[in-house]
């Protein structure tokens, strides 16, 4: 299968397993059944066994996987085994958790820098990120080999951002603001929905009564 | 099956289905078929047929869903055709930035009350959210029917504030802090990783070279 292909919920769930396999790392676990894997993420071990045969065979029948040699294969699998220089467009509320986050770092997601329109912003340095003013875009990036674009503005100026970030060779967004982007097809854009992670604690949540 | 036993992975779809039917509505789309709405979501159309035969039976043959109908249905099934009263813990940059989402707000998840320990944000009113002391916790939920409690505190304060919510009788909580929260059977944890969002792009985008 093109890994183009993979659906994106395959590729969620492969994130999820290399979260649950981290922990599991962190407390010393050396292996571990898919069952107790599945579990972890809210998977079926059937759908978790079916996933990772998508990249090759891995894991032993009646052994279990290695957990840092699955965590390895998995990572390679995603590209998350290597560094991935950001910028971000939008230095309000989330933009600013987004740059303080520093476990996007801690797994290679690292700004390298961000932009705004608003003058009190232009010339911060957040985290060690500098807030650079949107029309510096050009040469900013031009510095930088910049792999991933975050769009964490208002809706009104996502698409304008996005064209922006696209112009410049950006290949891959990822937009927090509450609008679709319109883009080419050698452009990836994942749109971040928060209000998902609302709905499942509801649907569980009203089970309990 | 019984409810509770439907994996997070499935929620998590019906709630990503939920999200595309309601922008086939917004654009005045009446009817559409599993392909169209299982494309949209990055999902196969066999999964999607499977996920909504859990809960019943829906769609015609050859005709499609009802976009309304099914949104209606699966609004439902989530548990967001109702309103639920949230607070909310932590207002520094990722809790300010939920309060300002009034997506949220218009999807049923209202805050009703903020707490914090930073005597610089206790009495500030954001987006006609009250910001509390934590430790007034306890009256003002008696005041305020709390069905949903949300964590935006630095990790070291997650549990604690966990700990608060649960024993007011708080029975769903979404933590948005880096660590796990250990809690009774009887309530619910969801815990958002942010992170997973930019494996998917980094996924998507390496393949893009």
């Amino acid at each position: 299968m093109s890994d183009f292909k993979i659906p994106g919920i395959t590729v969620y769930r492969l994130a999820l397993y290399a979260r649950a396999l981290e922990r599991f790392l962190a407390e010393g676990k050396d292996l571990i059944s898919s069952e107790e894997l599945a579990r972890e993420c809210g998977v079926n071990s059937a759908q978790l066994r079916k996933d990772l045969s998508y990249f090759g065979q891995f894991g032993v029948r009646g052994v279990g996987y290695s957990v840092p040699a699955l965590l390895k294969h998995i990572k390679r699998i995603l590209g998350t085994d290597r560094e991935w220089p950001m910028v971000l467009a939008g230095v309000g509320h989330l933009g600013m958790a987004l740059l303080n986050y520093d476990l996007l770092a801690q797994r290679g997601f690292r700004f390298v820098a961000a932009f705004d329109v608003d003058e009190k912003k232009i010339g911060r340095v957040i985290n060690d990120v500098y807030v650079y003013a949107l029309e510096q875009f050009g040469w900013v990036v031009k510095e930088h080999p910049v792999k991933i674009g975050v769009i964490a503005t208002p809706a009104s100026a996502a698409q304008e951002v996005a064209d922006l970030f696209i112009e410049h060779g950006i290949k891959g967004i990822l937009n927090f603001a509450p609008v679709r982007i319109k883009h080419p097809k050698n452009v990836v854009v994942e749109h971040s929905d928060l209000t998902i992670l609302f709905d499942k604690v509801a649907f569980y949540t009203r089970r309990l009564d």
